[in-house]
């Protein structure tokens, strides 16, 4: 597809930074840059090698804007495939804005979210899968979802299915010329071959949907829900887990005041910790409706966090160990660790016996730690990283993260064993192709090579307006 | 002075852009992006042409971080004079940080505030105060400071300052050299051209230092004070005069809650709106430390918009007038502008009466408007414009914005001085040298020919990290 205007935006965020980046991509790129800069050396723009940089003026008529460098992409060498400038401005909101006008009054129009990534796209710079790696790219903030977009981004993914894709499709087209010749009863398509086709592809789409679990709490993070009482050490908690490792915190604020996350990378591993009210039991309206809170978020989460204060243990221990029932009994199949904080505050001999009560109630899913001092927190980060299966990870393995994919391949999955129970049933070839045509096709949406507006538009909307 | 290290910061700002640009400046700039990044094209960087882009691999052995594009410049051809590499990777936090680490293990050392620009002075691709203005250019948000920071950083004021120096400096050096002929009685500084120089810069001199007032306030926005009563209609005004100028607004949120600020681009021109409490008069404690923050807020401003209800006139008409008499009274020389809001919800007959009313007490400093449907509005922003001079701005005059500039120019002038009087009372020229020397040096202090680290280290501790 060839478009025939030129955007501009954006691509690095508001705010005061050093310098800030604007990037056009269009036929006309080259010449609005042309006819706004103003080398220092005197040379042409247009008349410039690709990949070069040029230091000069920014001017609106005679008033200069800005001293900026300015980067040619030739196409097809640029991100886009098309031609592509990018202005390296000081990092003022103003000179942004100004410049940005004055792109728009020489015949740019504002780039859409996504519209640069969506033009390589549409000019065969990158698959779909490819583009949407870019968006999760960006959004990473762990080393795991960070491998995991990188991964896809640099095509891992893509080629895998595009080389079923390309099997399939091969004998796809020899049973539809069968189907030419239907009556000389001749077989192009050797069918011991294609049944080893239909199974390797069952075992792999098996093998990517059963990944997706993996993937998407890889990417989004483990979110780990935090049950315990008002001052028992959940906020000096995190600072621990946080000090512990390089990492990044954020507070996602929900849409309610009591949804506020922290995220924390241990081990490279993203985890989302939701802090809850606790769940002692009550009559009283407004704290049920708490309780009722602490069970959603409980619910979920893939790890919950049973958090106690020890020295409370000895005159609050029962009541602890009917929340610790409560909780197991409602959710059996959850990961849940038994915490018990401020051991820093016991004796020796109180730890002791701390330690042998627990240990008979609760095997070994209970931890004794001080936040404070930080004692036992290493152990704690261990267990957390124990619920998360690495393994795919480790081993470099194809993980699927993106939801669309998931669903495509499910669909797929579903032709598949259709084509596979015809086979069984010695279905006849035309009815067959009906099966493979159709997971072809949802094969093809997994890579973009089957798209429309509708659905390119839903991808692209969640980009942010530059990519 | 000849940098040995290498350094390395975030160029743009944090949070989630398309792409993040990280720049590294020193000798080892080139070897060490190197070490980390392999270009698509197989060619080694090290080989390549100054002012040229590569795409590539950030790899940390063999772990890829990002796709990145690498641009290289070569010493002296460069922002800082040294070689410099900028890497634009893709725009996600850990992504960046990924890249600093890396770059902080093959050898570099994380820049300090305003490094890169120090490195620039240090290494003659700017003087002091062009580098002052690099921070001014990035911290501009109207037309106005805009101006003034582009003027001063492509050297205006320097070359006024620096010519009049170098004038300077040779009448020094006639002057001293007449003195090492001191028995032989010679002239060689013309004694009637030294005086017409120290007249220029005496006039000169004045001249810049009495711009400060003026560039202070473009620089920095003119505060403004609102005075009026809750619900008189503040937030509506402050939008109705945004939504008629494309703006930049911003909430400056100070030490208190009470000390918010709205700051709006008018013509170009900053505005920063200080709303307070109003002024009713009250022997009520908490009130009237209310009044008392009103009237610290008015002394700080220099225009006053008192805002009053139309609809509120007839019944608390002489309060307002009384309120009014009160400011005029305190701050005689302020600039006051009475506006009475709401003129939609008055009958046209009630509108006549309150012109008439307002036209008999107040003479011309008064406006009825409406912001809600912004009739007047206009008018209201041509009165808050009358009262800046802009006549210099218009003129291109170099108009005088840092309180650094500003002090060392008083301290010449007062040296200026002086040699005047010297020159007056006969003076003898090892007398005269002195001054002629110390003034020499307050010019020097302006554009950095004469600086200190402790001086630099004030000026570029308020840079940002990376620029």
């Amino acid at each position: 597809m060839i478009h025939t205007d030129t955007i501009v935006a954006m691509a690095t965020p508001a705010g005061a930074g050093a310098i800030a980046v604007l990037r056009l991509s269009g036929p006309e790129a080259i010449a609005i840059a042309s006819f706004i800069f103003t080398s220092v050396s005197g040379k042409e723009l247009a008349k410039q090698k690709t990949h070069t940089v040029h230091l000069g003026n920014i001017k609106d008529g005679e008033r200069v804007i800005d001293e900026a460098l300015i980067t040619i992409f030739k196409n097809p060498n640029s991100y886009t495939g098309e031609d592509v400038v990018e202005i390296s401005c000081h990092g003022s909101n103003y000179i942004q804005q100004e410049i940005i006008q004055l792109c728009l009054r020489k015949g740019c129009r504002m780039a859409q979210a996504g519209e640069f990534t969506l033009r390589a796209f549409l000019n065969g710079k990158m698959d779909l899968s490819q583009a949407e790696a870019v968006a999760d790219l960006i959004a990473s903030d762990s080393a795991a979802s960070h491998q995991l977009a990188i991964q896809q981004m640099r095509g891992g993914f893509s080629s895998e299915i595009k080389k079923l894709r390309e099997e399939l499709l091969n004998f796809a087209s020899l049973i539809e010329l069968e189907l030419d010749f239907a009556e000389e009863d001749v077989e192009f398509a050797n069918r011991d071959e294609f049944q080893k086709l239909i199974s390797k592809i069952t075992q792999v789409l098996k093998r990517l949907i059963d990944s997706f679990a993996t993937g998407n709490v890889l990417k989004n993070g483990i979110p780990v829900a935090i049950v315990g009482e008002p001052n028992v050490g959940k906020s000096t908690l995190l600072n621990a887990l946080l000090n512990e490792d390089r990492a990044i915190v954020s507070e996602i604020a929900g849409t309610t005041r009591d949804t506020i996350e922290d995220e924390i990378s241990i081990g490279g591993i993203g985890f989302r910790f939701i802090d809850t009210a606790g769940i002692r039991e009550t009559l009283d309206v407004i704290e049920g409706l708490g309780i009722k809170k602490t069970f959603e978020k409980i619910e979920a989460a893939q790890v919950v966090i049973y958090l106690f204060d020890s020295e409370k243990f000895q005159v609050s221990g029962s009541k602890f160990q009917v929340e610790i029932e409560t909780i197991k009994n409602k959710y059996p199949l959850k990961n849940l660790v038994i915490v018990a904080n401020k051991v820093d505050k016991l004796s020796e001999e109180e730890t002791k016996q701390l330690y042998v009560t627990l240990s008979a109630v609760e095997g070994s899913s209970f931890l004794l730690l001080s936040a404070k001092t930080k004692n036992g927190v290493t152990e704690l980060q261990n267990k957390l990283l124990d619920f998360v299966n690495t393994g795919a990870l480790r081993n470099n393995e194809t993980i699927v993260t993106n939801s669309r994919h998931y669903d495509a391949m499910l669909k797929a999955l579903e032709e598949i064993i259709k084509v596979q129970q015809g086979i069984d049933s010695g279905l006849s070839g035309d009815l067959l192709a009906i099966d493979i045509r159709q997971a072809l096709y949802y094969f093809g949406e997994i890579t973009g090579e089957i798209s429309n507006d509708e659905l390119l538009g839903n991808i692209f909307a969640n980009f942010c307006i530059g990519k």
